[in-house]
């Protein structure tokens, strides 16, 4: 029998790092070495989520104290990239969950994170974490950028259409619902539960900074410069994201065709699922899972089409995806640890 | 001091109902006369919904014993019509909740809504209740058509821009969340609490029977047929409705600019509210009021106006509008009782 | 036409604060004077929460001038009492909201707040502001302490059964279950949305700090000191209390006969409904709304008595019963602009 | 490598039969055979709960066609029994979910359950399926009763102290807090998701069925006849029950004390889990788990204990223990397919 591999997690008490947690412990091939934490420094992890059944003391991050082979770090924009740094330096293979690595073009970064990127030398060496699109590469790389939610969204329910040319890469409107935790833990009066609970809203509607990374990735598979327009709306649930999409379709193509073409371009896949013509995914379908579930329909009143696709954002929006992008890196079944 | 009037309504114990005892119990000018229930016959309001003080005692309908002169009529679309002849042949004023007489074609009734018109001359008869629009013809009505909840939340985010030709009238996407109240207290495994909470989806997809009523108004305004890409969410909340509208700018307008020129659009209007640029409104900000707030922004990178308004779909989505046409329709301050 | 009463709101930009400011706004003898907050000093208080319609500023507190001849105090307890004092000293009527006036005896205050009550003189000046219980007392006070919310809905409950010596005093069990806005608006791990949603959890179950309250008021109805046993929990929905209470009955009642005694004991109340045996009360039925709904039974296989009531937490567990208050102090119709 | 034991389940559509697919298809030693479903016949569980990774058919019902080993019946009492005699007689193992083999006594089960009990004769060879207290007898039985989500949530909360005689067993109150799960997929206005939702309320105040089983099995562990006064509330959320108990110590012990016996009565149990003085259970830590976890207190006022206990009714509550209860049956490892 072959040993485990170790993995250690920098920034695991938030919920990104926790589910993290969650997904490891079930993962039968690798084992949890270092978890560390700021705010929740010296308790143990099921201390900090009781629903985790792992003893493992959470420490502050000290890099030059990992040595297990391989490490996600859950760690906000900015603080992330230094320490990704060190850990790539000392040869060790990356997950990072923050935007730090998204974005190829460090401009791109100052413009929409405002500040200067702290590692531009490493951003050629990251590669994107979407494995439906970038297999081949994540499994060669050592440091991957995973996507974030609302981006892992909507790239896989776009890139069908832009991939086969069939509809007008201008005027893509993107309208996504999200639950709560995708707002993170740190506290804010947005995040407030009689703020949120029984309210609908829109934020960030004059730009979300996920737009660069859809439109960077999607700009990739269209080979045409993609602007789109998003906007995020905040939902009171806990987890999921259901992203609507509407684009112009090129030529007369009936829901059941284009079911046929997202088949064909996800055949495969393990957790990508295109629902029947006229079948359109609920959140509750995917959330506790790392599984995309795309519906469609052809507006033939106005020549649009629409595509609904629904993910868990702590699962294939972040955690569920860095596991799937780690079993890549390390040679598991891309599935292991995910069911 | 002048007598009250008395107002029957028809169909008291559905939300839109229950809605309207509850505010016909706080205007000051009106007294409530029948109520009707199929369902709770016998039983007295205050008991099916122990929120009202009111021990009027539901009865099954009986047309020949409406006699107070203004009534409300909340029935099933198809059930409602025939009802509402009788009612208006004998001379009273009508407000009716259902869709019967919202469309002006009776084929586009049948088309969406799949059954024959059971009354089609009263059609050129009802005017159509949006207050903002269409007030001088609602004082006049003795027959108003009250707006779906929908149609209300949308033509009221687009009146303004259709209005001064700002936009194409092609390709505007409408996205809308509502909460649950909106699809009534009929049972339904769709409406059953596990399935909606924790929970985000789209439905009718394919189309909506609120689309023609927005397009029949909307096209009334811009003067050119307008077809709309319009999809429905159903979020897990009581009450609320948020829709976001995309359009194309035909000209470069900045949100200040649109700002002023909603502004004077919706100048003097009562339940109207345009918040400043980079401003947009909560759900929670207008459930239980009559109130319709709107917030907008342009899309700079892809000319694209974004416009967000929210309304409660039991307010101004329906019975607070109710209670507004009535006003108009009896001569009263057109806000009593909706404060 | 009489010149209406000018009201101040000390702390206006909390829950509570908020919630008086929409209910002043109904009341059609006072105008609302001056708003104090300390977080949103500058700012309209429709800014801060738009579904109010006042545009009046919220300024930071500068006790000398408050000059209105009413002033509620809504802050937390301990910053509250010396506020009060100069108000009182100015010859104001007050409500405080705070627990600073609640206690009598100033050790209690001590030992359950855990400091040293900074006005005790003023303590014995002060009116516990039960109207069901002390009408005709705060009718006559300058300085009424409003009651906690659990204390409200606990000692309505039990009132009637200490007062007419049907239960034993000993091993009453009070299980009560609130919303979070309870909990105020301050910013907290546990009122942040992923952590509530979702969830059911008992807090303070060692000692709440509104026990000393309930056992005060109901030991003075008793004649007996009373000791409750008594543990709230934390309810993912934003208003409502529901407590449950057991007690042991002296003697063998039924139903019908406790609803006949409590009926009687709270004849003529105009916020207090009594159901009928078998009849049990929602939180839904009261929020928004300055009632109280009590249902009962009698368990006769054990010999106790469950009293289930319901309010609303910032209806008559607080504002409502701050307004309820003002009427009393200022010889207003006690129900007027609580309907 | 051993072969797979095939498993069948009757009424697999419901959510307590949605549930036992879920964890079957993460159980490694068991393979699905027949699900039978009658209102989702000739569907298949994923197109039913699109959550589920399963594409077997649900067919109706034909007891005959039933020949895999082991069964778990998850059909409504009084329809549930003679299925369950039928599988019992080909000698086939069975989990029946239903109250219907529960009681010992089929008089207490004809008062409780209004009808005559349609298999007397089986109940001797029942065995009530509470692992942590019947392991032996579950191992050898060939029938489990699976205990109901709230007995199972009381009766582990209670047991330690009887069984060590602890507490009077007069007058112990016990109000439990469930999720709207528990009350199944059947439609009812009851759990009508916005008569639910932002609501709270008690049902079943008068005598909940669940009352004699918990009396039952505490009875055997007392060693006294027991009668508790238990109120059941519903809750908005989906999964999850707290049970917060009260019972009066005979002598005085301190919280240190109790969690030492609770410690020791349940050492080595892999799924009850007692917490430190001071520390009490969130539903969210065990939902979508087989865990139970305990905290208490005592109330030195007066002499009580408090013992709150979580579980998820559809986990501890219901399928992870039917789980649990194959494993023991089976001779599986007891946790296994419960991590």
């Amino acid at each position: 029998m072959q040993e485990k591999i170790k993995v250690s997690i920098i920034g695991s008490t938030g919920y990104t790092g926790a589910e993290l947690v969650r997904l490891l412990l079930l993962h039968p091939e690798v084992e949890i070495d270092r978890l560390t934490s700021e705010s929740f420094a010296g308790q143990r992890i099921c201390d900090v989520y009781p629903s985790l059944k792992c003893t493992r003391v959470c420490e502050p991050l000290e890099v030059e104290k990992i040595s297990s082979p391989f490490v996600f770090v859950a760690l906000p924009h900015g603080v992330s990239a230094p320490v990704v740094r060190k850990l790539y330096d000392k040869g060790l293979k990356v997950v990072d969950l923050s935007a730090d690595f998204r974005l190829n073009d460090e401009r791109l970064y100052e413009k929409w994170y405002g500040i200067t990127h702290p590692e531009k030398e490493l951003l050629s060496k990251a590669v994107y974490g979407l494995p439906e699109l970038n297999r081949e590469k994540i499994k060669k790389a050592r440091l991957v950028a995973n996507p974030g939610c609302y981006p892992s969204s909507v790239i896989l329910a776009l890139a069908p259409l832009l991939k086969n040319d069939l509809v007008e890469v201008e005027g893509i409107v993107v309208d996504s619902k999200s639950g709560v935790t995708g707002a993170g833990r740190s506290l804010s009066l947005k995040t407030h539960f009689p703020e949120v609970n029984e309210n609908i809203n829109a934020y960030a509607v004059t730009g979300h900074r996920h737009i660069p990374e859809m439109e960077q990735e999607l700009t990739k598979i269209s080979g045409k410069k993609m602007i789109l327009s998003f906007t995020p709306h905040l939902i009171p649930v806990n987890r999921g994201i259901l992203s609507t999409c509407y684009a112009d379709l090129k030529s007369q193509l009936t829901p059941r065709d284009l079911v046929k073409i997202y088949s064909e371009f996800y055949a495969g896949e393990p957790f990508i699922e295109i629902l029947p013509p006229g079948v359109f995914p609920h959140t509750r379908e995917v959330i506790w899972s790392n599984r995309c579930r795309i519906g469609l329909d052809v507006d033939v009143r106005c020549g649009k089409v629409k595509i609904i696709s629904v993910i868990d954002n702590l699962g294939k929006g972040a955690s569920g995806q860095a596991v799937q992008n780690m079993n890549l890196m390390c040679g598991f079944d891309e599935k292991m640890g995910l069911n």
